[in-house]
């Protein structure tokens, strides 16, 4: 709970809901992965939130940027980052926009496939490249699809036609899957990363840099690991697998470096039943799935939510969002456990909004803005 | 297919993913709902694309207009249309929002409880309302979750205590679910209704209207009724359970209005496979569900999709949008099949996108622009 960002939604004045975002939080997100791996780099994930206070601060705390498109590389030059702390992280990218981020000085290039690498080797000539290599995500709350990544023995074949081409072979990255809480998923996928740097130097190209990815959780209702565990069991899974020869490494934080950092404020539109009978009751807030709690959907996320009648007697309630779709419905599998004297007009703070909330708004369904975003 | 979609994509010359709607087809699509409930008033859902050439085209055809909230009446009022041709349809309103509808000039409100209908006798005195029923939706291709609407019998203990509070019990609605197939569906809603106006007339109120709401269904791969079929239904239920007292009657289509009436082209930006001994190929295209195409969520919709390479042999792909998250992808429990000769570049037409793909659209995602729009 951030004292800061209660005082500035006491001060506020515009109308509808919002995220407020505290820097200070984020800033020290930041130290803790920078004390908790200090010899590792700090790619933040700008999809999370690309808002420019975030990545100001974030470029004056030295941080280095993964990003997913033209658009965010573009945004985070604009804070006078140089452009050799840039990774194009996307595997998925237009040969015209490979172009267009060499034009701006990007060097370092995700691929999981030959013919991105043949995109690369075209219009990015001598780039460095990493391989992402496919990972089971076992233990994340969100296990990733196979979207991204290879098998890792395709990964080699990969990395020694871009070695062919001209490029530089550079490493590998993984990702263990979203809000990952098994401290374990990080090693199983580090004995696969030492096992190409192995087999890349039998064929005489030596891999530089594991890029370790994501996962890093938020802590929402349920407890999570904090920071220095992961670090600690990182460093571990390194030395296990790597020996004394250290690659040098890569973090993607994400969720990880802002969730924790931000809170919406929203209201309570109406609260009703659906017949007389009816013991649950259905909370309808002014945000919702299309404006900007997306990630509720099939009720993965679970937020904290904060209601000034705290303290008084709950029952179990239906929660939704304001739009005329019926998918706009945040937890009803499983009802959210709400105080009985909660009242329309009430204004309610959801925690651990900073991350993936602004971005996954839409333009504006049913009419309504896209979520306000404040950082203080 | 529209040769005028196809010609104006032939000489745009901007960049990315858009969306192309005709006009002539919105237009067509209007009359067929005009010529098979030749006595029911459209109500065109403003959410499923609130272009405002679409707008101001069907306020030129007489239209009225089901709105989801003031942003919408707003651009209904932009277009020229008087108040009286609007319904404020969305259950879950602020009371403040009621009040600038009230200012706007609306006077058609709809509520599923007694708590909204508290708000509008409050600031909108002596408007008409109408009190959503639950309906089951079966029969649809997304069935509406229990968000809207109450059982029958608390919806005539909401009427009759709308008209004790000065407002006028105007009617009754459902909603059969979207994409609704089954001609069945709205003579059980029907039915449903009629016994509301029954109870009603028995407790001294008078009843006018019903609202038959959305549900009429766009051809995508499978085929569909015609709107003349869904007239034809509709017009002999309603004689079976109202009599020769037919109540005057709304719709509200908004996918059956402009779904099959928009066309997206999109590239793609990348053909590969996860192992060398993987025979699903993966295509991405640079669009996906979090810029314009939210509706395959779950794969429920599947969109005719015409590539430069049809009529070759094809086998099946998993198919994903451009953003690094893993849940962007469009169709993988059921692979879509495309041509072996697709290649990286090649640009495709998604059909039948009209409707719910610009307005679900991202503020940004990953960076990449939400969906460009061109109404012709």
């Amino acid at each position: 709970m951030s004292e800061r960002i209660r005082d500035f939604l006491r001060r506020r004045d515009d109308d509808g809901p919002c995220v407020v975002v505290d820097l200070d939080i984020v800033s020290d997100n930041f130290q803790a992965f920078a004390r908790s791996l200090p010899d590792t780099s700090v790619y933040y994930a700008v999809k999370a939130n690309p808002a420019p206070e975030i990545l100001s601060l974030l470029e004056s705390l030295g941080s280095s940027f993964d990003c997913a498109s033209v658009g965010e590389i573009e945004l985070v030059l604009a804070t006078g980052a140089s452009a050799d702390r840039i990774s194009y992280g996307n595997t998925i990218k237009k040969e015209r926009d490979i172009a267009r981020a060499f034009e701006h000085g990007v060097r370092l290039f995700a691929v999981d496939c030959i013919e991105e690498v043949e995109k690369i080797a075209r219009v990015a000539p001598g780039s460095k490249i990493f391989c992402r290599v496919l990972c089971d995500g076992v233990g994340a709350e969100w296990p990733l699809s196979r979207k991204f990544g290879c098998d890792p023995e395709m990964a080699t074949d990969v990395l020694e036609y871009a070695h062919r081409l001209g490029l530089t072979a550079y490493g590998v990255s993984f990702h263990v899957g979203s809000q990952q809480a098994n401290l374990e998923a990080w090693d199983f996928a580090l004995a696969m990363a030492a096992g190409v740097f192995r087999e890349m130097a039998l064929r005489g190209i030596e891999l530089k840099m594991v890029n370790m990815g994501g996962g890093f959780p938020t802590r929402y209702l349920k407890d999570v690991p904090g920071v220095p565990r992961y670090g600690e069991a990182i460093f571990q899974a390194l030395c296990r697998h790597f020996g004394n020869q250290l690659p040098s490494t890569i973090i993607e934080p994400g969720r990880g470096m802002v969730g924790n950092a931000g809170m919406i404020e929203a209201e309570v539109v109406l609260i009703s039943r659906k017949s007389a009978q009816d013991d649950m009751r259905w909370v309808y807030l002014d945000i919702g799935k299309f404006n900007g709690l997306a990630e509720t959907m099939d009720e993965a996320i679970r937020y904290p939510i904060r209601t000034p009648r705290d303290g008084d007697r709950t029952t179990p309630c239906v929660l939704a969002g304001p739009t005329c779709d019926s998918v706009d419905v945040l937890y009803e599998k499983t009802p959210y456990q709400l105080p009985v004297s909660l009242s329309i007009g009430d204004k309610v703070l959801i925690e651990a909004c900073g991350a993936y909330t602004t971005t996954y708004s839409s333009v504006g369904f049913n009419g309504f803005a896209p979520l306000a975003s404040h950082v203080i």
